[in-house]
C-alpha cells in the first residue's frame, strides 16, 4: 500500500460468489473505482467449500459418502466456473465501454478451498492486495446463517483497506 | 454513482476524527484512490458532538450550566478546527508529492454537529458521495465505548459504498 502501490497500479481484490452484492461490488469496483490507464489489476477471488469429509446415510441408513462428496465437489466446481466466468465477463464488458485509450483492465483468477473468511483475508496478504471490494454480506444466505458476515470477518482481519459495497 | 459520476470525478467523503486511524484512511485516500487527474472531490467531514443541553452541577451542587456548556462549545470547535486543518495540510502535501501534472486535488470542507453516526451517513446522502472513508473505529475511544462503533453503523446504514482503513 501506498505511493509506489499506486504509481505501478493497484491490486484490487474482489470477493466474487453467487450473490447479487458482489456482482454489485464487482460493478462499482468496475465503475467507480479501477481505472486501467492507472495500472490497475482486478483479482476476482472465489472461495469453493471444502470437500466433505465425513460419511453421508441416506434414508435407508446406507453409507455413499465417495458418491456424494464427489457429486457435491463437481456441483461446488461447476458453481465456481459460472461465478467466475460471470465476472471475467462483466470485467471485458466494462472495459470495451469505458475504453480509456486503449488500456486493458488487467484481470486475474484465483479459485481457492476453505472457509471463505479465513481464505479472503489470507489471500489479500498472499497476493499483496492494495485494498479488498466485498459485497456486503457475501457468500450466500445459509453460510452467512451458519457462519455470520463473511465481511464482517474480512473487516476485522484483513490487513488491507476493505470496501463493503451494499445492493 | 456510476460511469457518469466517474467521468465527473468522484465525490470522496472522509470522515475524519482526532484520532489516528482517520489520518490513516485520509492518506490511504490520498495515496491510494483519489486521483486528482480523474476530477475528484474529497470532501473532508468532521462532526461536532452536539452541545450539552443538560444542567451542569460542580461539586458544591451550584449551577454553572452557561458557562460550561460554552466552554465545551468552545473546545470541541477548537478541536474541529485542529482537526480538519491537520487534514487540509495533508491534502496539499500529497497534492504536491504527486504532482500529477499539475492536476491540484480539490477539497471541500464541512464541519457538521450532532451524532455522528447519523449525520456522516445523512452528509453522504446530502452531498452525493459515491463512497465513504473511513478508520475502521471512528469517534474516539471513549464514544466508541458509549455509542458502539461508528463505523459499524455507517456500514449499515450509508447509502453508497464504504471504505475502512484500519492502522
Amino acid at each position: 500500500m501506498g505511493d509506489e502501490a499506486a504509481a505501478a497500479g493497484r491490486r484490487i481484490l474482489v470477493a466474487v460468489d453467487e450473490g447479487d452484492e458482489s456482482v454489485q461490488a464487482l460493478r462499482w469496483c468496475l465503475g467507480t473505482f479501477a481505472a486501467a490507464a492507472r495500472g490497475d489489476t482486478i483479482i476476482l477471488l472465489y472461495v469453493r467449500p471444502a470437500p466433505p469429509t465425513y460419511s453421508v446415510l441416506d434414508a435407508s441408513g446406507y453409507l455413499f459418502a465417495e458418491e456424494v462428496t464427489a457429486a457435491i465437489d463437481r456441483y461446488s466446481r461447476e458453481v465456481a466456473d459460472a461465478v467466475v466466468e460471470k465476472a471475467q465477463k462483466l470485467c471485458t464488458l466494462y472495459s470495451k465501454e469505458v475504453g480509456e485509450g486503449g488500456h486493458e483492465m488487467k484481470v486475474e483468477v484465483k479459485v481457492a478451498v476453505g472457509d471463505a473468511r479465513a481464505v479472503i483475508c489470507h489471500m489479500a496478504d498472499k497476493l499483496g492486495a492494495d485494498v479488498l471490494v466485498m459485497g456486503s454480506h457475501g457468500y450466500g444466505f445459509l453460510k452467512r446463517a451458519l457462519l455470520g458476515s463473511v465481511s464482517d470477518y474480512c473487516l476485522k482481519n484483513a490487513s488491507c483497506p476493505v470496501v463493503i459495497v451494499k445492493s
